[in-house]
């Protein structure tokens, strides 16, 4: 007799549900499929013969603490590493507005959980992260999407947006996940400035950052607030949270990624982060203290940076031969993702049905909007294939777009 | 001008609290306390040279697929080698049953995230383990405390406290998690019965099965609960969930724990980690799987319970010699602690200031209390200290216990 676990769920659990695509993906994992629907880096730029240098490294030279329980706040000398590193933008940052996290992912849950209650507003940039969204509905928070264009959120309405008082309002400046946009430089002041009127704390969402293939960096959230703010000799105090991680610039699979705040902030995540689950791997965090710390990573990022420029390359080009021209898509100066929209009408869900019986996959828009927009929109990452099956998978999709393409709807899925 | 914070976090936040001992333990930190008072195994049982060539195996033979993102149920071949080692006790376990958590604590944190919600109760042996205590917080559930004794949970009164309708009961059958005793067979047997009749889940947390030190291996509750139900072809489906880890037998540096349920409540768990780490370090992973699968793990653990074995014999032996004759303490036939109860009206909390003071530390017993009770018992770890250590320490404590042991009571802590 099976126990009958369906009435024990906490209420929450209504609001974990699985993408109704997940299982259409799940076909794009065959081999003989080209997907361009994963974030996945590209598996020949994750340095296996470097990482299995440093792992002999810590292990005969700090032995077997690299195998035992650490600190929750993170491995100090990784946290004054990123202090030092994160300064250097003239922010006032120390060991106390830093904490490691189990990737970047759990920067995002533990925010959820210290901030977000049932009800409570975000605001997020629309469309965006998926797995940020999942990360906070946990906590029964409800989003308020702000629209987006090609030079990133648009702040035209931003001030009465952010009268509704939302917990914070989430960003991604660079590369944005899904639209690979940038938000431009004047935009960076205004919405600080806007924020800071509203006493709406920012999340800036980082990952990317140090995937730029062209142009130059922009000032950081984080860097703009701090200097309106007025810098002192102490940490900084402001109102802007900053994510990132190892994952795009080293690898996803060692789980470890930071986040910068106000000490007041990091006490409360300390103690979140110390139920959730105790610590950071050890040996992942002296793993990526090593290869920072060695300037491994200072040289190894031009060599991601290269490769992915010449798979956006490939893609543009391959898109700009084989795709209809009533087809429009961004141009991205860095990051993974390249940005589709199709006519009006048209539904990226149904074609991808037909994509994957032609063996290429893609990820369609409405899963990153909020407020069931974006039928006719799809997600291309361009960094996990190789340019030899960029052009073959964009070439086969420009068949489907052609041959297939036809208005019909089906419903929104989240 | 700094950004006001405090305003902007969730209702549960002030959940969670820092213990009010924390400060007085971070003294322990230091290398001139002989400290009693962590969960840390010895750091020269855990296997560095091992993990060195495992690493080098990997990262030879799996490359970079070590380094890149992984499925969040985990890593096929691990959850395959779990669901077969865990199979052998008749118990009907497939891979759908299996979920690899980032350590035990979080496979604690994901069942709060599923199943409780503000105001859910949850059954706990009273002392229990309070990092388990403070992930049920976090999402505000409350706790019926469960009384034990020498023989594990007391089940006299169960059915009516059942009748309260816990979502579920937290048992830690052996060396328990500050007491070191171990639930007896008949209890076992009685539990799951109970729990049963009453439609309550179990939670059984099993990290210390391994370390036994004598006598023979009483059957898990997931197993009692297997054959209660009748074994057929298909995945367990009962209704206790069983979680463990490699922290105690391995590395606890490594995070990597898993979770035994029915696919059902795999299927939300997997939802819920998704939105939390995304997975658990496919490095990592890998390493587990690795010394498992080379049959080292099997070799490595004699020899943990070897210097476990003989660290509590010293620890026992002083006891004896050293503490006064008005005091009691368990007899752990395994596991990490030994639990001490010191005259009725004595509190531990004032002692703990003058151990500190002579460089020796513990954790008070109220901190394993959900109900205000335990002042005038504590926690010490017999694995950590070097036997050398532990006579010094359990001398100088005894000290104390001689010289400062007199009637005061302070406030109580959480």
């Amino acid at each position: 007799v099976p126990f009958d676990w369906e009435q024990k769920f906490a209420s929450r659990v209504d609001r974990m549900t699985g993408s109704a695509i997940r299982d259409l993906l799940r076909l794009a994992e065959r081999p003989d499929v080209i997907s361009f629907a994963g974030g996945l880096p590209a598996v020949d730029v994750l340095p296996a013969e470097e990482v299995e240098r440093a792992s002999q490294r810590i292990l005969r030279n700090l032995g077997s603490w690299a195998l035992q329980y650490g600190a929750t706040e993170g491995y100090l000398p990784l946290r004054e590493w990123i202090a030092g590193t994160m300064s250097q933008e003239g922010i006032p940052i120390t060991v106390d507005n830093v904490l490691i996290t189990t990737g970047s992912q759990q920067a995002l849950d533990l925010l959820g959980k210290i901030f977000v209650g049932p009800g409570d507003w975000i605001a997020v940039e629309s469309p965006t992260y998926p797995a940020a969204l999942q990360a906070w509905s946990a906590y029964e928070g409800e989003f308020l999407p702000i629209p987006s264009d090609e030079r990133g959120m648009i702040l035209d309405q931003l001030e009465e947006q952010l009268a509704a008082g939302p917990k914070f309002l989430y960003c991604l400046p660079n590369f944005q996940n899904p639209r690979g946009v940038t938000l431009v430089a004047e935009r960076r002041e205004n919405l600080v400035a806007v924020a800071t009127r509203a006493g709406v704390p920012i999340v800036e969402d980082d990952p990317y950052r140090d995937l730029r293939f062209e142009g130059d960096h922009l000032p950081r959230l984080l860097a703009i607030d701090a200097q309106r703010r007025g810098v002192g000799e102490n940490s900084y105090r402001g109102g802007v949270i900053y994510v990132s991680s190892f994952s795009k610039i080293l690898s996803p699979g060692i789980r470890v990624g930071w986040l910068i705040a106000a000490p007041e902030v990091i006490r409360r995540l300390v103690l979140a982060k110390q139920s959730t689950d105790l610590h950071t791997s050890t040996f992942n965090q002296m793993l990526a203290y090593d290869l920072a710390r060695t300037g491994y990573l200072v040289r190894h990022i031009p060599t991601i940076v290269h490769a992915y420029r010449e798979r956006r390359d490939v893609m543009l080009a391959a898109l700009r031969e084989h795709f209809p021209p009533n087809v429009r898509w961004t141009h991205p100066q860095g990051g993974m993702f390249i940005w589709v929209t199709l006519p009006e009408d048209y539904d990226a869900q149904v074609l991808l049905g037909e994509a994957i019986a032609r063996k290429v996959a893609f990820v369609p828009g409405a899963s990153f909007h909020v407020d069931g927009r974006g039928a006719n929109t799809l997600r291309l990452n361009f960094t996990n294939a190789t340019p030899e099956r960029i052009r073959e998978g964009i070439a086969r999709l420009g068949c489907v777009l052609r041959e297939q393409l036809r208005p019909r709807r089906t419903s929104r899925v989240a």
